[in-house]
């Protein structure tokens, strides 16, 4: 497998080109550590994006869902998809107005989702989901059974067609007469953290974590 | 203005109806709160999701970027477009893979964008989005001057046609045989922070915050 993805027509990183990757690693990196993606696709009634939940293994990513979702049945016809995914990581303050941003790393898919029929990857992918939540937890509850299997729609999509775009560190410098202004100008970190766990009110069993 | 927005044939919440809702004041909350939203539009190489900064104005909502960007340009059209922003709340553990989780709060609006220009709506729009960042931070900056405001496009969609869906709580008490078995279940809630703020590299300035 090439450590880099061919830059496309939709892939290409025209806005600031310098903050785009199109390196495997990269997209893979980001595509691992965010919990949700955001998935857009055309029906009749023009696009629509929903967020859901995804995991990646080697280089498809898993999204699932209803068989009786709208969203799942859609899709699983081969439909052109984008999917994206955001971590946002700073707000960016400049002296000026205009210089203001954020600090993300975000990945743009676009590709055809196909259907996963097979049992034992759908039951891969299951458990993989599971486990981003803590630690070995698909072996820490009862895994799915048949009949929940055949409730739960699981599509992949190849990471075939996709770009990284990066934005990191502090404010660009000011130049001019905007460098004097007496203003602050950084950054403030955006971090995302786990509470304590909450036991649900039926359950006896304490916190294994 | 009514307190709801009419239930359309796109924003019925067809799935898990409990969960949806379409009271302005629930949908407001969750815009206000989050600091990004996921655009979805149609281009004749398909559909395309990119991630935005944007801030609701009243009963609009508004997003901004370089006029030369193709996103921008594309929506100032008036094509239809699919706005959903999305904060996720906790991972919820339950007994049985199946009924694993997360708690969310996501809103999905439709409609056609309209391009601000109106200098004084651009401004008004301009430092409502540096003042989330910080209290009072569009006056402790220098505001754009005419070229900078003629370099961006500033869109705004109405908050008309929208839905929001929601999922709080604790995992569903389980049934039969699972409500026995020895698993802990609850939920791992998702804390979003704001770290301490760091310097620019030319910043002569303490931190006023």
């Amino acid at each position: 497998m090439t450590t880099s993805l061919p830059v496309t027509d939709r892939t290409k990183v025209r806005r600031k080109p310098q903050r785009g990757s199109h390196e495997r690693a990269v997209i893979n990196e980001i595509l691992d550590e965010a919990l949700i993606c955001h998935v857009g696709f055309v029906t009749e009634r023009g696009p629509v994006v929903i967020p859901t939940t995804h995991v990646r293994i080697d280089d498809q990513l898993y999204i699932h869902g209803s068989a009786a979702s709208h969203m799942l049945r859609s899709l699983s016809n081969g439909i052109e998809v984008s999917v994206c995914v955001t971590l946002l990581d700073a707000l960016v303050l400049a002296t000026t107005a205009f210089h203001h941003s954020v600090n993300y790393r975000s990945v743009v898919m676009f590709g055809r989702a196909f259907p996963v029929e097979d049992t034992a990857t759908k039951l891969t992918y299951l458990a993989a989901l599971v486990d981003r939540v803590a630690p070995n937890r698909s072996g820490a509850c009862r895994p799915p059974n048949a009949k929940e299997l055949a409730a739960t729609s699981v599509l992949g999509l190849p990471i075939a067609e996709a770009s990284a775009k990066i934005r990191s560190g502090p404010p660009l410098p000011e130049e001019g007469e905007d460098a004097d202004l007496p203003y602050w100008s950084g950054i403030i970190p955006l971090v995302s953290s786990r509470g304590a766990p909450e036991n649900a009110p039926d359950c006896k069993i304490a916190w294994p974590g």
